[in-house]
């Protein structure tokens, strides 16, 4: 059973997603959503600068005693887990648990899963209590039990968990089981700072905070911060400056560059 | 019972006060007093440069085992509840003891209070405890019990804790109870990068290592981060930018520019 | 007894030297080896961000559960004493029986045991496990119990417990107890930057992981942080821009630069 990228079906145009993509990013600047990471020490402090670079409000805490009303209190969710130990364990049982009971989407990014069986166990646990989206790169989606990576394998995992697969590479692949876009934007020195991946799949939950349809809201998250390393790009000189650029490309950015670089296909 | 403002009774014009937090920074440079923070994941690597531009020596640990030995090392201990977890309650109760007994000043930073009932609630108790100064936004006061932010209503706090309070906002309010300082020296990027408040209140913990007037001495540190924040300005493009100039600002500081812009009133 | 360097004995030029730190770099280049860190909460970006701008991939996780896994999969381990918690001592127990197991070269950094005693017992425990390299200050020699800071000591500690030891300060001194070289690259704005100690032990991990000997690989590592701090002195305007300039001095760096400017004696 294929299902293949079908134009007419998901009735998306490069010029739709764009501009989708311009709107969500619009609509991140005024709303100003409040979003709670559960995210690994590495990535805390670059993550928290790229959402509020977004016009995000982040937040972070761990603690099962306070937990519950900081994500019942945001509008998104992330579950990263970069550094898995008992302490963010029972953080995400609880978080993914108030996420349900209000309706908040949440995203998963199982980071190195492929190096530990446990971590792997615990991401396909989490698999099954409902994200909107995951976001891997190939060895975590093999690893998660998705088979061979192909574009119909990623479909049919992302229609059999009702979740947006986005498939991190080259160029990063993102079905939701019906739909297929590909985003080629980004820069090879996104791949040398830590917690890039990270605060991209931040950046894709804060998206989906402000936009209900979650396969357009993961690929604008993708293009944006893709666009944002385009930009940084031509202002660094090495991984340690790209880093910095890129927050201050993600606060300076606005709708016609992304409109005009925005790669999706 | 009102306490206005009353230069002559405070005896501090803005010369005065300008000149006192040039003689304060100076005193960081030469006794680089060592400030112990219990901070959170997300402000530790940001507040640490901070305080080592600001030329203190910081430390961070919160084992239980040697936390005692480390804040009795040290000149002043800054308690920030930005992450609240069991491990960071032990450590501030048992931090806080060393303090008391060693008769060091210390910092209270209730961090997102307002987020959740039992951070708020280990607040109050700590503020019980004797800290030298807290330093809070207006939701975080209202939280702490304070009722309604007027600078009646924080000069009555700090009358009745003995301490001074410093509330954040377009303009600082400072007060001990007797006295009262508006700052507003500062720059709007500082909201966009994050741990700026906690590195903030660090700066307030060090200037109260080397001046034993709390008053002066918060008002001091508030001067500083502000001043370099206009100086980082100045040399910035966004956020990323802007985090790693305040750095350079602070460490290249010295008396004249901070006489030259300091807006205390 | 006394080993006084002797060139003839040791074998090694300046220039031996020099090219064998530039061929040590161009195989963390081409092998990109894994580099497993326990450290503490500070440095944990800093150091993935500098392994990466060397080629290396780091893993940071501290989980029980998960820690053997990835120290099995990595090609070095270091063992930062930075934070010292009950989470981190229990990882660095079983990270360092896997290391002994697979024949990993593994480094100890004793931050700050001079500060408390707990620290200080746990880190000579460490050393009776076999750690290729110990990397540590003055004062955390002397709280080692190494004795009086001199050249013959270090040689008898390092001869003594067959590993590299390398002490830092204005220049590095660094002996395997049978050779002595004295590494004199560097600038004094990495004393300002927090991590930059801390970066250096996991670049000393990284070149063990490339180089068999530990004498040579230890010398290579600090030569190599060494002249990205001056290359990156000559970009920056104070400790944040070059907590940043250092991150693309050594992601840009390659042999010439290295053997023009190696300080090897």
């Amino acid at each position: 059973m294929h299902h293949p990228q079908e134009p007419s079906r998901n009735g998306r145009s490069r010029e739709d997603l764009a501009q989708a993509t311009s709107d969500i990013l619009a609509r991140l600047r005024t709303r100003a959503p409040r979003i709670h990471c559960i995210t690994n020490a590495v990535a805390q402090n670059f993550t928290a600068n790229v959402l509020l670079a977004a016009g995000c409000v982040p937040s972070m805490t761990l603690a099962p005693e306070e937990i519950g009303a900081f994500v019942a209190g945001a509008q998104g969710l992330l579950v990263n887990l970069g550094t898995f130990d008992a302490e963010r364990r029972e953080a995400a049982e609880i978080a993914v648990g108030t996420a349900a009971q209000k309706k908040l989407p949440w995203v998963l990014d199982p980071v190195f899963i492929e190096r530990a069986p446990p971590r792997a166990a615990f991401a396909r646990q989490l698999i099954g209590r409902g994200p909107a989206a995951v976001r891997l790169n190939h060895a975590e989606f093999s690893a998660l039990g998705g088979g061979t990576v192909t574009r119909e394998n990623a479909m049919a995992n992302a229609r059999a968990k009702h979740m947006v697969v986005a498939l991190s590479g080259e160029t990063d692949l993102i079905t939701d089981g019906e739909r297929v876009a590909a985003v080629a934007n980004g820069h090879a020195l996104m791949a040398k700072v830590t917690a890039m991946g990270c605060a991209g799949s931040a950046l894709v939950t804060a998206c989906l905070a402000v936009e209900p349809d979650a396969f357009r809201a993961t690929v604008a998250a993708l293009v944006i911060i893709g666009v944002a390393g385009e930009l940084a790009a031509e202002q660094s000189t090495g991984p340690g400056s790209f880093a910095i650029a890129i927050i201050d490309a993600l606060h300076n950015l606005d709708g016609p560059p992304l409109v005009a670089r925005a790669k999706v296909s």
